[in-house]
């Protein structure tokens, strides 16, 4: 599969377009862990996810986390092309959280591209409406959802996400995906485990009842 | 002063389009505390703000509120038009918080203009990453600052906006405005008032000293 077979709008931009594109983008595979955006010195370009996973998150000082949003297959990262837009002005850190192929769409030319085409500038707004609506349901849930709800759809997500009920995962991790500290997340855990729901074993945590977590989260 | 010089993109867009605009844009005056939008079911159009105050906020099933962005003079409310949006997809609650005098653009021609104009999609653009940057600004305050500076800075603001150092508000209302409840914010001020930072007066606050508030919020 190629490149104008990924990227959502290609058949609709004109011929000239589709070429300059395809002769812009170019193909990477990044390891796991590997760093694509930190804050505002990096300015990769428009990514276009052949396969993997990413995960967007920001920082405290104190080095604390919490995950914004995370983008696979066939989706398209913005926020690493963040440069061509002069109102984004926040850090947010992206890594690849699984080994990851994609796409870069260099900042000039996707920059031109949007200044040109109402298609490209239109689905630069979709995709930003898309995270912004990410961002606000995020923030719903730690305002007002109380933190065995939001563990309950963590690991119910993770799951999910992994094809498995047998999760390994630390509790340093889980805290850093949801905002808060360890013993935060483990109490909680140790919470769920003497309800029945969960079994936490060495290294991961074994799910035993997903509809009773999956009521927690409603 | 008419629509054209308050609409910031205005001069950049084509005769006809102009026109179309400056034909479909009507003007209204909204007395404060009108609900100028509520959650999924209303779609006033694109607002180009004469003169006054919108509060942007979100509520959760209990009540609870918290100010997600204010506008002002010259500002566009974008989420009053949200469905012309299909990816914009949460609830928001847009109020006039003083007496708002504003055009509004309504949702069809605001939407014909977006998939023609390249000018005005990246205008939305712009717009839609600044809202987003507002929000990504408030999750970083509410994860990793805490209620004390969080008040601090939120005092300081009123003080500002009002050009006062008299603030005439309950302890209720700024609860709202921060996403906590009364009893958090009585306890704070009570405390900011032993510090020597404000005085509590009668359906009021006085900031006595800005710089020791200024200070907490850093």
């Amino acid at each position: 599969m190629s490149f104008s077979e990924y990227f959502p709008i290609f058949n609709r931009l004109t011929p000239t377009e589709q070429e300059e594109l395809s002769r812009a983008a170019y193909k990477r595979t990044a390891p796991a862990g590997t760093v694509l955006h930190n804050g505002s010195d990096m300015c990769l370009g428009l990514l276009v996810i052949r396969s993997g996973q990413l995960r967007a998150y920001i920082t405290s000082d104190e080095g604390r986390e919490v995950t914004v949003y995370r983008l696979f297959d066939r989706d398209v990262c913005l926020l690493t092309a963040s440069c061509v837009m002069n109102n984004i002005q926040f850090d947010i850190t992206i890594t690849a959280e699984k080994e990851t192929e994609f796409w870069i769409i260099p900042p000039p030319v996707y920059k031109a591209l949007t200044e040109r085409s109402v298609v490209v500038a239109n689905y630069t707004n979709q995709v930003m409406a898309a995270h912004f609506t990410e961002v606000m349901w995020l923030m719903e849930q730690i305002m007002w959802k109380s933190m065995d709800k939001r563990l309950a759809k963590f690991l119910l997500d993770e799951c999910n996400l992994e094809g498995t009920s047998k999760l390994t995962i630390t509790h340093e991790k889980i805290a850093n995906h949801m905002g808060t500290a360890r013993e935060v997340v483990t109490r909680m855990l140790r919470y769920f485990q003497t309800e029945g729901m969960v079994k936490l074993t060495r290294g991961g945590i074994e799910i035993l009842d997903e509809d009773k977590l999956a009521e927690l989260d409603t």
